[in-house]
């Protein structure tokens, strides 16, 4: 019987796995539901390149997604930003620096997008992301949406828009829908607002990989070897103190240990027995899924640049946003990548990608010209139907939730031990948090305590 | 193959078999998961009582109900009230009439609780049961909670505190986690908050059954024969236009129409083939389930009366609330029934029955005297647990969902058609709106359109 079971192979369960295997305990076994690894990142083909259709970038901040990339030899390029980005916001259309607000916003605007900022700064000022619950106004916080907090707090028409878009972008969810202290904990968890919304150096968007970041989720499952089992659902784990009986199909399996890295509101679908606590479950039943689809169109040249623009499109009052040029340097081709998110992400789901595709087309051709219309390719995924995601980029908490109940997101169940994004304080919803759980898990089940 | 296969045999699953059978319809089938039928009602045994452990109440408002305990000869009895009742809210407390808050709140609270019953009713009168999603200020209702409405709109300490307990009484959720829009829906469906959190003559909590109501789904049940299939989970339906196989275990059914009337947010337990439309999983995915735990205590007699109590006891600052005499007519004992609601329901289902118990009789003793130390009997039932429930008494709306997607909540799609009380205009999260959502779905589809 392995010492360890971890479910699911996204980078969590991954590093969760390498980093025990670096300790020297090889004791365990990796099942993952779908038939390949790396979760939320996966591979797509457009043309002759490897893209990523979910998880792509890393910011100069995520050391072990840094780390990882350089074991591995998968090698990054910056996010394209020479020139000028389209912003739009309201009727207002500018041409800019992509963090130059002023031009858009105006004087007014912008002054209030600052004192906007700041007061998140000082609301964020007390958060300890490794227990947001125990802020000084917890609970007033939890019982607030984003929205209200935008529309008391931000003093300008046009910046209000540029908050909402900028929750819709960041959590693929409305505003009205986000638990204002879960908000401000998950942007103080990426290092602050301008940092997360930034594709330049430092930012969240600025360096994406050759081949796609879903190389390097391959090459971590290529030592496991046996280890791993792809298509292996588990339906039910018969746990008690000192271990578990986990339940895949006809198939039964021992652990001492059990680490869970599924998408937190996908938990349902493991039968517990005896059932979780209370407020586990009820804090499981409440977490939402962001709601996304992400697009790549790709030219024959990146033409945007010819005209001085950079390839990125800011804007509100169309289904999609942003656009970037992704380009990857050393070959001829340009390359955009887009988003459908939170409520736009839910309306474009049911339609044929036929019209997902027109609608990209439409917005490219209005700001880039006519030759946006005939493109080699268009592919996208929609991560709002994906079976064993549920969603993406990650969960978010409704109100009323994340104070009461966030602690259960990882505190251990006797041998039941929990990673995943969503579990971390540090870059939580980024490829960079998976990992970081990952190894704060294995750390956690190899602590004194647990080893006999 | 029968026309109609019916999934759930609670209030709604079965009024629609009887509106199908009584307008000729015999060709239909209902699927219960469950090894009984009743759904959110079921019977349990204190003493030689047979009690309601779920929905249990009628208010005279409450027409089909009423027709049907006339029909199958279950007959009701009036919440107990004569005499005074326990109030306390923060550190006061008072006897009272139960509707009587002034002595209560005071005069500057009871004027502040007019105050914001006021408000509540001018946000609430141009809202349409019916289309509560096309309010005039949908958007902004759904964006806020019913905490942050209370918070500004409240102006007393004492009566902030009483809306809360409502909020939590009637809703088995916080005021933090509800949208404002969805409470003012459920507030008017229900006919007035008066009407809500009153036992008196036309109140919801005013007649109980004797036998319990779970008699009548009984007795609805009995009458169907092999045409009623129990412990038959559904575990997945494929469809199109003019159909739908279900898969049960590893039978197989066909059907024309599918009346499905499973709570809601345990709709993911189907698979559906093809998906359904993205809204409507969006919003099923985001509705919560209420949290409760219903109790009853059964004594010899029911002593409290001896002082001039009612055995009423509405308060904050415990676990329990409320409390009322249920003591069915006719019979020596004293019975009263209480729950633990919302966050006190989540932090106790983990409890040993013993330890919940001893909460019940501890604050029975504190306001009852040394005599409720010692009962006849203590039943409870945490629906928390419910593996075909999730929750009691209902689903509430956390904010920004109710807005965009609460239309779905009963939009046919294809041969699938969707009951049970959350789905209907009046009276919703109560047996009678469960009732009326049979009724209506059996109308819409005998419908012309429908018939072939």
């Amino acid at each position: 019987m392995p010492q360890v079971a971890i479910i699911g192979a996204g980078f969590a369960g991954l590093s969760a796995a390498a980093a025990l295997r670096q300790a020297g305990h090889d004791d365990f076994i990796v099942l993952e539901a779908r038939d390949r690894v790396g979760g939320r990142t996966r591979a797509g083909r457009i043309g002759d390149l490897t893209v990523d259709l979910g998880g792509m970038w890393m910011s100069p901040h995520d050391d072990r997604l840094g780390a990882l990339a350089a074991r591995h030899g998968v090698r990054t390029y910056p996010t394209f930003l020479d020139g000028r980005a389209v912003f739009r916001i309201g009727d207002r259309e500018r041409l800019g620096r992509r963090e130059d607000l002023a031009p858009l916003l105006g004087v007014a605007g912008g002054l209030a997008f600052l004192a906007a900022r700041w007061k998140l700064q000082r609301l964020m000022a007390p958060l300890d992301t490794a227990r947001p619950w125990a802020h000084p106004q917890a609970a007033l916080l939890d019982a607030t949406t984003v929205e209200t907090w935008i529309a008391r707090n931000v003093r300008h028409r046009l910046t209000r828009t540029a908050f909402r878009t900028a929750c819709a972008t960041l959590l693929c969810a409305q505003p009205s829908q986000v638990s204002l202290l879960f908000f401000i904990h998950y942007i103080k968890s990426g290092g602050g607002i301008d940092r997360l919304i930034s594709a330049d150096t430092g930012g969240a968007q600025n360096l994406a990989f050759h081949g796609g970041v879903h190389a390097i989720a391959r090459a971590m499952a290529d030592g496991l070897g046996d280890r791993l089992r792809l298509g292996t659902p588990v339906d039910r784990i018969d746990w008690h103190a000192d271990g578990a009986v986990l339940h895949c199909g006809g198939d039964t399996l021992t652990a001492r240990r059990v680490i869970v890295t599924v998408p937190p509101t996908l938990l349902h679908r493991i039968r517990f027995s005896p059932a979780l606590p209370e407020p586990k479950e009820a804090l499981h039943d409440r977490l939402a899924m962001g709601a996304s689809i992400k697009f790549y169109i790709l030219y024959d040249r990146p033409f945007w640049r010819d005209a001085g623009l950079n390839g990125t499109i800011l804007r509100d009052g169309v289904p999609i946003a942003p656009v970037m040029d992704v380009t990857p340097p050393g070959q001829p081709h340009g390359l955009l990548v887009g988003f459908f998110d939170g409520e736009e992400a839910i309306r474009h789901a049911d339609r044929p990608v036929a019209a997902r595709r027109a609608a990209a087309l439409d917005l490219l051709t209005r700001h880039f010209g006519d030759r946006a219309r005939d493109p080699l390719g268009y592919i996208d995924h929609d991560w709002t139907s994906a079976e064993w995601s549920g969603g993406c980029y990650g969960a978010y908490a409704p109100p009323g939730i994340f104070a009461r109940y966030g602690e259960w997101l990882r505190r251990p169940i006797g041998p039941l031990h929990w990673a995943g994004t969503e579990t971390s304080p540090d870059h939580t919803g980024y490829i960079e948090g998976a990992i970081r759980s990952g190894e704060r898990v294995a750390a956690e089940i190899m602590a004194p305590a647990h080893t006999e």
